[in-house]
């Protein structure tokens, strides 16, 4: 098809498919002439990534065009797939980490020395605890009262569905790393999702056992 | 303090601190000549919040002010209280919902099928259930392969953070406002670093078991 046709399939407007041809988000078309090319389902379905990377996952352009070189890295050793993927997310580009040294005090944080207590195996560097306590202690600048024990509480769900994560992960590397990817940014909005209808469900059942 | 102590004290520049005013994002202080006003320490509380909504919420400063304004509502009725905390949320302002006829058939969707087999007490037309679907049809888009047993798996997990979340709305309408609100807000990025640091937990385990 030409781009007029991948527009229409994507419905994305033809001006936003070249600035994605120049950004490098969408590989090039089949050459017909000078100025004419040719898009095929590939195309279709690189626009569509992009799209659901963007609007539902909420990551800019910048980040989408980590993410996409992550999912096309050849040479990804399957130990490496979760780093490679969450740094993709972070924008963090991390030299390797030379093993913990575990005499080390690293309490430094609330953050820290809950995260040794619970005995989580992550590095105490890692870009994601200081998300975890940047977001937590926007908790507390709001009152939301989030300590230790409810901490504790959500790390068991967040366990829970850590396991169905890595249980769905494929073992052929380039399909592991897409999941690994892809899973970690288009899963967050479906688990906001449930979240909130989950709530929902809770406070209604528990209205109506109230008023049973 | 001064405008400027109130930008010392919260790292947020006058130029920001004025647009809040102008915006009503931020209450005005008390004035004590006619360009100068006085501000205390319920102005550093909301700048800090309003930061916190913005930049570890994610959210435009539009929908902050529709979560505010919700916060700040004296007469909502506790069980109305979720209800206007995520439409605050999702900015949309429905009109009240007639109640659900049992015998309309509303499997129009496969989420609309998937919620009617879970039997969540939840409205089918309520905003949060085309978030799903949305975000369901994302992970199609990107082939991530989440089929209805993996959704239920997810759910799970969701009714069990569900559980916490509404165990720690306090009995005080205003209190109970605040944290609906500000919880299921800024607790969403708690969730999401706890997910990735579960995800290399479970995988190390995992990597350690195998070769142990």
């Amino acid at each position: 098809m030409r781009m007029s046709g991948l527009a229409e399939a994507t419905g994305v407007p033809v001006a936003t498919l070249k600035y994605y041809l120049r950004e490098g988000l969408l590989h090039a078309g089949r050459a017909t002439s000078r100025t004419q090319a040719e898009y095929d389902n590939s195309h279709v379905e690189r626009v569509r990534l992009v799209r659901a990377l963007t609007e539902v996952g909420g990551l800019s352009l910048a980040t989408v065009g980590r993410v996409l070189a992550v999912i096309e890295e050849p040479n990804l050793e399957r130990t490496e797939v979760l780093g490679a993927a969450q740094r993709s997310l972070l924008g963090v580009d991390r030299v390797a980490i030379p093993p913990r040294d575990v005499e080390e005090p690293w309490a430094q944080s609330r953050t820290h020395a809950w995260l040794a207590g619970r005995g989580w195996l992550v590095d105490p560097r890692d870009p994601v605890v200081e998300d975890l306590d940047r977001a937590w202690s926007a908790c507390d600048a709001a009152g939301i009262g989030l300590d230790e024990a409810r901490m504790d509480a959500y790390a068991d769900a967040a366990e829970q569905i850590a396991v169905i994560d890595v249980d769905s992960v494929p073992p052929e590397p380039q399909a592991a790393v897409r999941q690994v990817v892809l899973g970690t940014v288009l899963v967050d909005p479906v688990l906001a999702a449930l979240r909130r209808l989950a709530q929902q469900h809770t406070a209604v059942s528990r209205e109506v056992s109230a008023q049973g």
